[in-house]
């Protein structure tokens, strides 16, 4: 098997057992990155003989860390002192942070190699970038995260950051058919991240297994160890079909049910959940909230690059403008009174089990899709994991996402890898 | 008068009205500063002729924003596009950031001049800068915003920004005699400013007076004016001892007291308030949370520059990351609770009135003060507001601090300007 091919945890096994080399790895990846980025365009900045370099001087080291030798996207609104950061704009066009963000520093210290910068869209928000779907050219790979969504998808990596403020990592990892995980807010530090809207904004990761993302997740954050669930463990879990139910997809919908009853039967304890009502308003503080602070998060580009701003972010940033502080001030209290209403659902059950996109891809790159179901979660800051466990009509993947309590990432991930194994991985057309 | 003795509201006014130019404000602020600086050391940058080219660009401009002409210190965390940024480390001597930080965008766009980057300790951190107390150069001004807090009391400009992780607006707002406002965590957007504790860092401001604290505010807010009250409006006030009580100097209790007695006396309600007893474990919730996101944001400069570290930054960083997660979730969980126990209190009262700081600004510049009085809130998240009401046993200043209900912040700054009205400016050692 082509190195590439590794998860994160087998290649930094492989690498600190001495099987295989990160020059070895780094080469696999590369070979196959050469090979696919010409039609999926998953990478804004990567240059072989970095990576090569990196690869070297993590092999001649010593000491070494616990993600030796594993190479990782980064998306490209998240600060690299060694490759530009663009954000998706031609007004950051080449430019070069002074530092890395700390969690590519973070990883980096733990034996990471950074591979390269993922096509965002335009400074994280809705205008994409010319990443395509690594399972069909002609359809969106989802976005923001979209060029971290393709790279991992298609076996370029086994790991990237992506960033949600929306639906920014989970959509993309359904589109793309890949474990994607929001952690709880502000679990994973967002220094050197460009903010897009800073109450809402969650650094996460996307990955091809629940185990690499628990990998990195607690070297990010100095977690214990995830305590891995045996197959009787009688997980609780609440089909929550939220108040857009209607707006997902028959197949969708169906495979939502179908992942409920296939639970069921194996054995884990399914009830329905209902968002409680305040919830129902989540679709509209998310775009007061979500307008109010990404004008000002943009300001001085408003101010001084109005004219290289596309036109739907000027007009995100001009509606922000005038939305007055009290209208702000009143979507964060009902957000904050949504998340207390919510908090007791987790007495009843472990996990949410929930939509995460309306269904696969859309055709065409022009538009990533709907936020609809991510962002009711990325507001209530609970952390989300996507899981690639069904197909659509087209073949394409659809995802399905775990939800659970605040902070309590690490009982999620064991859940998730719980159900994951439960319920397998869906039979997706195969990228080339 | 000269000009550099005017409030932001004034300047602003008369600019408007024709009376005064741009340029001579920024003049006779040159001067004062010219004069000062040699024993204040407010400025980490301050550059005469960008000044004057910014003021006689305001006066050629025809559009007039409600803040035009007025100049503004801005602490060296902050971003601007044509000044450096240096965070009071050498790890970035002579960095100039690719643009400006929201907060300073948008007063630039509403017409302030920004006038330099002030003195700010070490990443806004404990290890101070070189800025001497206006009142006595052999005192500490406070910190880590310590040369916003000197050049706002010694007139070089009536407004400055400075940040607060733990008491770092309003601590040397208390030291150096003036208005220190510490608004609801996020209020005023982050974008650009170096992070220090992601989920306790506040963008502050600090002036003369409350209005022109509420004009700044208003602008980066699109908050509506707030509606000063009539001197007969019987404000209620929790006189709010807070646990730290005995670590106040007997001279700060005295004072609060007496504030209380007048008030009383004037017409207001005054009654004492406790808080509830989970709010005593904040000093610890404060250095858990503290040191645990400090260590990460500082991931960069850890692994890169750590000789370029003070001593003390470097010991914060190394204890924060031996923290494991679910001591900081503890925290983080224990820290809302105390949220959600305090936010009652304000059916009973409007605003709670409580000691800024221990007592006067120490001798000696080798450490900025003790943040026990001030961090309670910045982790409450609650609006705070000092007032330089009285003087200690040396002349020197010392403030009260006045905290509202979360986001209430419009009514914290009416409760404010009308108890500043009721006891008067405190009479202290007049600077050169």
């Amino acid at each position: 098997m082509s190195l590439n091919k590794l998860s994160a945890v087998e290649i930094a096994t492989q690498v600190a057992a001495g099987t295989i080399t990160c020059e070895q790895v780094a080469r696999d990846c590369i070979a196959r990155m050469q090979q696919r980025e010409p039609v999926l365009r998953a990478w804004s900045y990567v240059d072989p003989d970095l990576i090569l370099r990196q690869a070297k001087a993590l092999d001649a080291r010593t000491v070494r860390g616990p993600m030796h030798g594993v190479p990782v996207g980064v998306k490209d609104i998240i600060d690299t002192v060694d490759m530009p950061t663009e954000m998706g704009s031609p007004i950051y066009a080449g430019y070069r942070p002074q530092s890395d963000a700390s969690c590519v520093a973070l990883l980096r210290a733990a034996g990471a190699l950074i591979f390269g910068k993922t096509v965002t869209c335009e400074f994280a928000g809705a205008t994409p970038g010319i990443t395509t779907n690594p399972h069909d050219p002609a359809r969106t790979p989802g976005g923001s995260s979209s060029g971290s969504g393709a790279a991992v998808a298609d076996f370029m990596v086994p790991l990237a950051f992506g960033t949600q403020t929306g639906g920014s990592v989970q959509r993309p990892s359904s589109y793309c058919g890949i474990v994607g995980y929001k952690p709880s807010y502000g679990l994973i530090n967002p220094q050197g991240v460009r903010p897009a809207a800073e109450s809402l904004d969650t650094v996460g990761l996307m990955a091809r297994t629940v185990e690499d993302v628990e990998l990195s997740a607690r070297v990010l954050t100095a977690g214990a160890p995830v305590a891995w669930l045996p197959g009787e463990a009688r997980v609780r879990v609440g089909l929550c079909r939220t108040f857009a139910w209607d707006k997902a997809e028959a197949a969708t919908r169906d495979a939502i049910e179908d992942a409920a009853r296939r639970l069921s039967t194996a054995g884990f304890a399914v009830k329905n959940i209902e968002l409680p009502a305040s919830c129902s308003d989540l679709p509209l503080t998310r775009e007061t909230i979500n307008d109010y602070e990404r004008a000002r998060a943009m300001s001085f580009e408003w101010q001084t690059h109005r004219a290289q701003l596309s036109e739907g972010l000027a007009r995100t940033i001009g509606k922000g403008l005038t939305i007055p502080q009290a209208r702000y001030i009143d979507a964060l209290n009902l957000v904050e009174r949504c998340r207390r209403d919510v908090a007791p659902l987790f007495e009843r059950v472990d996990v949410l089990l929930t939509p995460t996109v309306n269904g696969e891809a859309p055709l065409g790159l022009s538009h990533t899709g709907d936020h609809g179901f991510q962002s009711i979660w990325t507001q209530l800051r609970l952390p989300a994991i996507t899981l690639p466990t069904h197909a659509g009509p087209n073949g394409m993947p659809v995802g399905l996402q775990l939800i659970g309590p605040l902070y309590e990432d690490r009982a999620l991930l064991a859940a998730a890898q719980l159900i994951f194994r439960a319920l397998g991985r869906g039979p997706v057309i195969h990228a080339a």
